[in-house]
């Protein structure tokens, strides 16, 4: 039996600029469900859920580039691949049954069908069909996924802000700020955040529970904002955005502030010796500033804790993701750069039509 | 008994560039040295040595400044203040007598006598003047003073290099980086320096024993330095001067480096708004760096642990410190300004003709 699949692919690179559809496009191909022709030690994955994530836009630049974050670049042709679930159809692994889901990070085909080795495989999950009170499979991708656990360290590892904190989140509607931002909330803190509409400030304040919030596009003199929003100066601030934000910070960080870096967002679609310098770094001795970036992947040793937080918070219902669930694999170039001109509106996810 | 004590005081401000006899003046006075005319709780001191830092020059910059250091800013009119050794002549507090020496970190009048709160003074050096064995007084505004403590801060507490770690160091002939370079030498690391001439490049490798270095006015493209200097890249980047030498490193850091901020002096003497601006700080996100700012203000609670460690360096031979002492208070503008033009060698310190 053979399936007809659509999957995304790398048509030429994007060295700079939001990627359009000279750069991604969308074919068809015919993939083979015969278990003879899985090898072995493969699955035959049905894809259920995409999780669109701004790294992955640095991935589409082309080879020998020093973008900063260093992610192995998609090839000319090949299918471009992220973190998603998926069902297993066809099992060459006796750890994998048919009808299994499971969690794939990072390595999953933008695709309807693909064949994957099983070393891939994140994790399975289990999730009863029939259970009301089973955690819904976006979660795994967003508070219980990488987006949620590169909140919880920012927020538990890096960050740790302590009751009555003040602590600056930039995308803070996004999959990673809106779960760094409620953490935060836990703590005791007071969380302020920046965002791209009105629509998300009041997303933030009554879903996420910020005590406010400001539109970047609105208040474009950043120290003007920040100055309005933090009188007490900033604790810890969870940058998501690079750039100009970063910078007007670093004048309004407080004594030995943290900063921890989950990402740039802002600069993703510029070449680097574009991209907005930052001047005021002197700061971080002033202020005995402690800058860091991080990559979830160092700090899987501390997935299970983080895996246990998250589930009781979702449990007593302290945690509200938000989603926007996009439908069909056709949408995962809109999706994508849904992310770079802010008209998302919470966690991006694709679901499959299957 | 009154003595002419002559001493610099801010003239006028210097918002940018380096200071000059406009904003640096010298002038004499007369100081009494009657015990009736010295207040409770005071010492008259005679100003022995004056150790001159980079950090001082964020002092002269004028009122409302957002330098980055936020060191407090001078008054005009106002004797300027550094760290320095001077000699009581006039005790107002028991703990203090006539003829000790002592340390003061910060608040010592760049003048040859002057009146002081006791609570100014750091530490009383035990000095026996026919101990062939005491540490010369200088020792103690170099290694085992303030350039010592912040290089030792960098190394074993913030940068904290293994055995055959790549060890980058700026400014590395300086007061901070000639002890810097020479500690992780002290633990089996690659040492490279950067520094402003050729005869600071063979004192780094013939008395420092830096592995290698290089002179960054001749090779001014920072990144192919680097690229020749480090084919294994930087684990552990000392930080002194911030701009444009940082941003080449953010391109060569390997995963999970460390940089310690000790200062930037390459942008004391501009506004911030025409700083360098670092382009590339993404880099600190995928190679997952952590870069972190200090004050040694912040440290003394391990100031003991440092002068231990420091004490047996010197008394083995381990460390060499390197002094230029300049010959009385009237070189101390052209001290200062040989910070900046690079034209000093090693720590820069003035002794005073008494």
């Amino acid at each position: 039996m053979t399936v007809e699949s659509r999957e995304w692919y790398l048509a030429s690179y994007a060295p700079q600029g939001v990627p359009n559809s000279e750069h991604l496009k969308l074919r068809t191909v015919r993939v083979s469900l015969e278990p003879h022709s899985i090898p072995d030690g493969h699955l035959a994955i049905q894809t259920l859920l995409l999780s669109i994530d701004p790294y992955i836009r640095t991935r589409f630049t082309g080879p020998n580039n020093l973008d900063g974050l260093y992610f192995p670049q998609f090839h000319l042709n090949q299918v471009i691949t992220g973190v998603g679930i998926g069902r297993v159809k066809v099992s060459k692994d006796s750890k994998y049954k048919e009808g299994d889901i499971v969690l794939v990070f990072g390595d999953l085909p933008f695709a309807d069908y693909s064949v994957i080795s099983s070393t891939k495989v994140s994790t399975k999950i289990d999730h009863p069909t029939h259970d009301d009170d089973a955690i819904p499979l976006p979660i795994y991708l967003s508070c219980l996924g990488c987006p949620g656990f590169a909140a919880w360290i920012s927020i538990e590892v890096i960050g740790k802000p302590k009751e009555g904190s003040n602590v600056f989140i930039s995308a803070a509607s996004g999959g990673v700020g809106m779960i760094a931002g409620q953490l935060a909330k836990l703590k005791g803190c007071r969380v302020i955040g920046s965002t791209g509409s009105d629509e998300k400030v009041k997303l933030m304040k009554e879903e996420f529970g910020y005590d406010d919030g400001f539109n970047y596009n609105k208040e474009a003199d950043f120290d003007a904002a920040l100055t309005k929003y933090f009188p007490d100066g900033i604790d810890v601030y969870v940058d998501n955005v690079g750039g100009k934000m970063l910078e007007a910070v670093l004048d309004h960080v407080n004594k030995h502030a943290r900063i921890p870096l989950c990402g740039m967002i802002s600069q993703y679609d510029k070449v680097w010796t574009e991209r907005d310098g930052v001047r005021n770094l002197l700061n971080l001795v002033g202020k005995e500033v402690r800058m860091e970036g991080f990559l979830i992947g160092s700090y899987f040793n501390l997935f299970d804790d983080f895996a246990k937080d998250m589930k009781e918070y979702i449990k007593e219902g302290k945690l509200k993701p938000k989603h926007q669930i996009n439908i069909g694999i056709e949408t995962a170039l809109d999706s994508l750069n849904s992310l770079f001109t802010s008209s998302n509106n919470g966690k991006v996810i694709i679901q499959f039509n299957a």
